[in-house]
C-alpha cells in the first residue's frame, strides 16, 4: 500500500487513468474481486462408520422398515449378520422413499455356491444375478462376474445393455463388493418432452467404471431403451431368482 | 419355443411376415440383438491395501522417487510415518511422469497447529493452504476449512476460484481426510484452440463435492481462467509455506 | 422365411435353441427390435417468411407489444422499416413472456456511424454495444467487432465475459446480421442449489461461434459470474446508449 | 479517481488495508480484472453466396471431384441443375478429405414421385431413402418424412436408431430442403477406449432437431450401436435405392 503516498503518480492518476493500473491496484486487491462468498457450503459430518450427516440411510443391517415389496405388501428378504439377502421368488423391493439425484453407498456378496441343484455350473447372466434401479427404470447390473464371461453390456459395473463399464473390478464370491454411484436424473420439460438424459458416474470396489455417461432410456432387456417421463422415484433392488446379499446402504440426495 | 410347431402360422409367414413377428422369435432371441460382446474389460484386481492392479502408485510412504521439485532438483519434502510433509520454502513438488485423463486418490491432513508464531489464529487462506493441481494447471484446494471461513470458491474440494463444493465435508486438522477425484483434461485441436474443456468429478472424504462440473481455464488467482494449449503434464502439490501433510497418493490412467 | 418348413431344424430348437438364431430370424425381424415407434415428434410447418409454426414471434417489425421496459411502463424503442432501434437512455426492454430452454432468431445491425459527437472514433466496447440477455441474466454480447478490437471475450458472439467466440463472424455496420441460439436454462433443485449449469450453442450469421459451452453463473462486468436460483424470465434487450437495431425476432420453446 | 487525494483515507489503508477496497479501486479498473484478451478469434468473412471463408466447399453444383465412390473408382451420381443425385445401385459416395469435429451445411431434396414401378405408394423406410454418414460411420437419416409414418428413431432428422428428433420440420417432396449439423467427433485414448462419445447438435430446415445429444456408436441397423477407435474420416452420402438429390453442401472444421 506504500506506493498511495507516491503523490506524483496519483495525481497523475487523475489525467491519464487508464496506464496506471497497474501501480494502483495491489495484487491482493485484484485477487478479491473473484472471490465468491456466497453461498456457504452446507457443512457435513460424519459418524463412526462414517456415514455422512446429511445422508439417508436405507438399510442400517438391522430391519427392512425403510423398504417395501413392488409387489404388494412388506419387503420379506431375510436378514442376517447385518445383510439382507434376496429371497427368490419374494419379488424385488423397493424403497418407500423417492429419488432423484443421488449420491449412492451400497455394498453387496454373491453366494458362493455357483452352480445349481443339478451340480451344473452357473455362466453367464445366470450365475448369482440381480440389479440396482434408479427411480425404479435404471439399471446398474449386479451379477457374478468374476471369472465369469457375459455380454460386456451386461457384467457387473455395467449399465444393462447400454454401457459396457470401463474395467472388470468384481471380486471374488463371498467377498463384499462396493457400488458409489453419482445418479443425475434425467430432465422432462412440462410436455413430457425429455430435455436432459440421466448421467451416471460409478465406481465398482473403488475403481471408476462408468465416467459421467448418459442413460439412454429406462433399462430394456429386449430392443431399444426409451424415455418416458416421470418424476422422482424409488431405488428399487432386483430378485432375480439368486440369494445375492446387501448391506450398508445409504443416500445423500443432490 | 413351442409355437415353431404351430404350421399355420408358419405357412402364413412366407405371405405376410410383417404380422407375425410376435409369434415368430422367442424373447429370449430378441434380447441377444442387444447383447454386445465386445470389446471385453480388462480385469482389475486389487492387492492387500486395496489397491487396483492397473494403479501407478505415486507414493506409498517409503520415498519421493516419483517426485521431483519444480525448482531445480529432488523434491526435498521430508516422509514420517508414511506421511510426506511439506516443507515450507522448499517449492512445489510434481511428478516425473505425466498423465492426462486420471482417477486419483491423495489423502492428506492438516497441521494442529492453527496459530501463528506470534500466537494469532491462523484464517481464512492463511489457516493451512496446499493444493493438488492436475497437469500443474487445474488445482482442487487443500485448506483446513474446519470451522474457518473463507471465501466459498476457494475452500476445501473447491476447484479453485471456479467451483464452490457441494458441501463442506472437512475433517478435523490431525484427521486424515481423503479425495478421490476423476480428472477428464481438456482437448485442443491441431490449431491449439479449445475443443473439450477438462471436467472433474471430486469426492471430499467420500462425500461428492464436485459432479462433472467443466473447468474454465487455467486455475487462476487473478483474473478470469484461461486455455491455452498442452499435452499430458504432472500432478503436482502445491508449497503454500504451510506442513501439510500427504499419504497413499496413486492413480489409475483413464 | 423358408427355413421354417425345415422341421428338422425347428424340432432340434426345443432342445438347443441357443445355436439357431441365425437360422431362425431374418434380418428385418432382428432389425425391428430397435425400432422405437413412440414419442412421433410433433409435426412443424412453416409460414412465407419461412418461420416455423410452434414459434413465438417476438418482434414481427409492427410494434412492440410483447416488450416492455424494464423500467416502470412501454417499450419505447421507435420501429422504422421493420426493425427497433435502442432508443438510448431509455433503458434496456424484456419480453412480456418468460422462457426457459428456447432456440432464439434475432437479426441486428450495427449503426454505420462510428464516432462520437466530437468526431473521435468509437472503440472497444464503445463501438455500438447491446446484448441479447436470456432469463435476464445470461447475456450473449451484441457490439460492432468489424475491425474492431476490444477483450476477446467480451467481442460479439461471445458470453460476455465467460466464453471467447470460437471465430470473429461479424459483418460491416449497416449489414443485417444474424444469431441462432440454443439457450438451454440451469436447472436448480428445491433447496436452490444449482444442479445443472445454464449452456449455450450459438451461431452468428450462420457461423458456429459457441459450441455447447457451459454459463458459469449471471453475467458479471466486475467479478465472477455466480448462479442464484430462479425460474423461467424474460428476454432482455440492452440499452448500451447506442442505436443499434432489431428485428426478426422469434424463439421457439424447446 | 478524486478520492486519491483524500489523504486521511490513504494513511489509514497503511494499517488496515482490507477495509478500503470499495475505496481504491474504481469499478472500471475492478473490470478489467476478468477481461481475457487472448486469443484473438480469427476473422471469417463472407462469399456472395453469404459461404463463410473458413469453409471446405465439398460440392458446389459443378463437379464431384471432392468424392469418390465407396465402391471403387469414381463418384458416378449424374449432376443437374446445381445438384447431384443419387444413382441407385452405383453405391455410397464419400469425401476424398477426411474430417473430425465439422459444422456441415448440406441441403437435399426427395423425389416427388412416391410410389414404386407397380403404381404402389412407397411408405415408411421405402419412401425414398438415403443418409448423411458422418466419418463414415454415424448416420443423420434422410427420409421423406412429409406425412410418411415410419418409426420415430428412424425419420427424418433423426440418428439413426438412436435419437427421436425433437419435431417433424420436414418440407415437401420436391422442395429443398436443409441441415445444418455440428458434429463432435469421439475421442479415444492411445489404448483405443472411447474417452469423449461423439455429440451432434442439428437444425432440420433451420429447426432444432437434435439437441447435443451422445451418439451412442457406430449406426446400427441391427442391434446395439458399439464404438470402435478410429481417425477423422470421409463424409459419406448413402445410395439407398432412391434417387435423392444434394446441392449446396460445405462444412467447416472446428
Amino acid at each position: 500500500m506504500q506506493n498511495k503516498f507516491t503523490l506524483p503518480i496519483v495525481v497523475g492518476a487523475v489525467f491519464s487513468p487508464f496506464v496506471l493500473v497497474a501501480a494502483e491496484i495491489p495484487d491482493w486487491q485484484k485477487a478479491e474481486i473473484t472471490e465468491v462468498w456466497e453461498p456457504v457450503p452446507e457443512t457435513v459430518t460424519f459418524d463412526k462408520n462414517n456415514i455422512p450427516s446429511d445422508a439417508v440411510i436405507l438399510f442400517d443391517g438391522t430391519s427392512l422398515s425403510n423398504w417395501q415389496s413392488v409387489n404388494e405388501g412388506a419387503a420379506k428378504w431375510p436378514i442376517n449378520d447385518g445383510a439382507m439377502t434376496v429371497l427368490p421368488g419374494s419379488g424385488d423391493i423397493k424403497t418407500k422413499q423417492t429419488f432423484c439425484d443421488v449420491q449412492l453407498h451400497i455394498e453387496w456378496k454373491m453366494p458362493t455356491q455357483v452352480t445349481n441343484d443339478k451340480g451344473e455350473e452357473l455362466t453367464g447372466q445366470g450365475r448369482n444375478n440381480s440389479g440396482v434401479f434408479f427411480q425404479q427404470r435404471y439399471e446398474i447390473q449386479v451379477l457374478d462376474s468374476y471369472h465369469n464371461k457375459t455380454y460386456s453390456n451386461g457384467q457387473a459395473g455395467s449399465v444393462y445393455k447400454q454401457h459396457i463399464p470401463l474395467v472388470n473390478a468384481s471380486k471374488a464370491p463371498g467377498e463384499w463388493q462396493s457400488y458409489d454411484i453419482v445418479f443425475n436424473a434425467p430432465v422432462f420439460n412440462e410436455a413430457g418432452r425429455l430435455k436432459t438424459p440421466a448421467s451416471i458416474t460409478a465406481f465398482h470396489n473403488g475403481v471408476l467404471v462408468q465416467n459421467h455417461v448418459e442413460i439412454q432410456g429406462v433399462t430394456a432387456w429386449i430392443g431399444a431403451p426409451v424415455y418416458t417421463a416421470h418424476g422422482c422415484d424409488s431405488l428399487r433392488l432386483q430378485d432375480h431368482g439368486n440369494p445375492v446379499s446387501f448391506r450398508n446402504i445409504w443416500l445423500r440426495e443432490l
